[in-house]
């Protein structure tokens, strides 16, 4: 357990990993610094869900930074050029956001800075994922031995944690979890392709992985979906 | 040498040394993107300054992303109420930004990524520096291992290396070294409080360190300072 009200630094997207993250880290004891990436995502509706998620979990501050990814492209999510691939695919998927995850946690390194933090909380999951190179557990490992050799912290002997808590549940896991600690899925944007209210696709790969975790534990599904045309 | 006309992404302030970095990237063949960060830095000039750079080294393209890390403050750089000591300190000093290099890099891998390129050059220095965390060999060697964990290269088999060609030189050798290779050093700014013009203020680290360079090698120093009150 860390001091009470030690600070830690939480990546929260608006879906629902990142909510049950921020869920957990709550439970645990930390004072809850909320962090949402606005990177030009197609699903702009997930930041207004960050912001209720943000809210209705009590963290003790929440910040939207700005870093524009869509003059990079090379994604279905920042290049509206690609299309959101709506039935699985081999390999790492178009859905993929080159170095997201790494651009990410390294906002969130700078925010822990500022605050003399030593944690940092991301949703990544290992089993019902899409395969980005960025949620595996080797990766997670490799960026917190590199964050120990970034800062001033690492200078002065103190140490960073990467804490990936959801990295070896299954996404049915994940729901059981969100739900015991008090989430409210339904403030939660997961889709890739959410209208500006939020309601999702059901089509799409983080639509399937959704219902699938919810289909599997039981739990109602709150999730809105679009009128099929 | 690199394939000819091998794409690599370099860093680009539009100070003295990052100059000297695109210069030599230029040299070994690559086929140079030169990319900026527009992080909220106090001195406004030098991105006018890497613009100017790009172009006069004929970079094949050159970004600006912006990311304003002055919500997170913590630095002399990024929070106008820290002013930039113009005097020698011990330790890690006021101009420190909170993983800077980190986030620059992120952003870096993430366009490389785009770009299937496998080289990032940054301008990193351990010799005649400030004593940054995030300018240490081990730091740019603990972000290389973990961007060959990160990326889609990296589960496909492919490598990226981090070149940091300055790392061990100091200011003189690299003055001289970016002379040789052309480079006009009077397009260059790295003074911390720069004014808009990009007259340099002749007692802040950066502007000592620069100085100091030219001194030694008896290369003329182009640099335009205010003038003095």
């Amino acid at each position: 357990m860390p001091e009470p009200h030690a600070p830690a630094v939480i990546l929260l997207s608006g879906g629902l990993d990142s909510a049950t993250v921020l869920a957990l880290a709550n439970m645990q004891g930390f004072a809850c610094h909320a962090l949402t990436v606005d990177y030009g995502q197609r699903h702009r509706a997930e930041l207004d869900a960050a912001v209720d998620v943000a809210r209705a979990l009590g963290a003790r501050a929440h910040r939207i930074i700005a870093v524009d990814l869509t003059g990079f492209g090379g994604s279905a999510l920042t290049d509206r050029a690609i299309a959101v691939p709506e039935a699985p695919t081999q390999g790492i998927p178009l859905t993929y956001v080159p170095a997201r995850n790494t651009i990410m946690l390294s906002l969130a390194l700078a925010w822990a800075e500022v605050l003399d933090a030593g944690d940092l909380f991301i949703g990544v999951n290992a089993l019902d994922y899409s395969g980005y190179p960025d949620c595996r557990p080797e990766y997670i490992a490799g960026y917190e031995r590199m964050a120990n050799l970034a800062t001033r912290a690492a200078v002065e002997g103190r140490s960073m944690k990467i804490h990936a808590p959801l990295q070896h549940l299954t996404k049915a896991q994940i729901v059981a979890r969100g739900s015991e600690l008090g989430v409210d899925f339904a403030l939660t944007v997961s889709c890739y392709q959410a209208d500006a209210s939020g309601a999702a696709c059901g089509r799409c790969d983080a639509c399937r992985l959704r219902s699938k975790g919810f289909a599997e534990t039981g739990i109602a599904d709150p999730t809105r979906y679009q009128p099929r045309p």
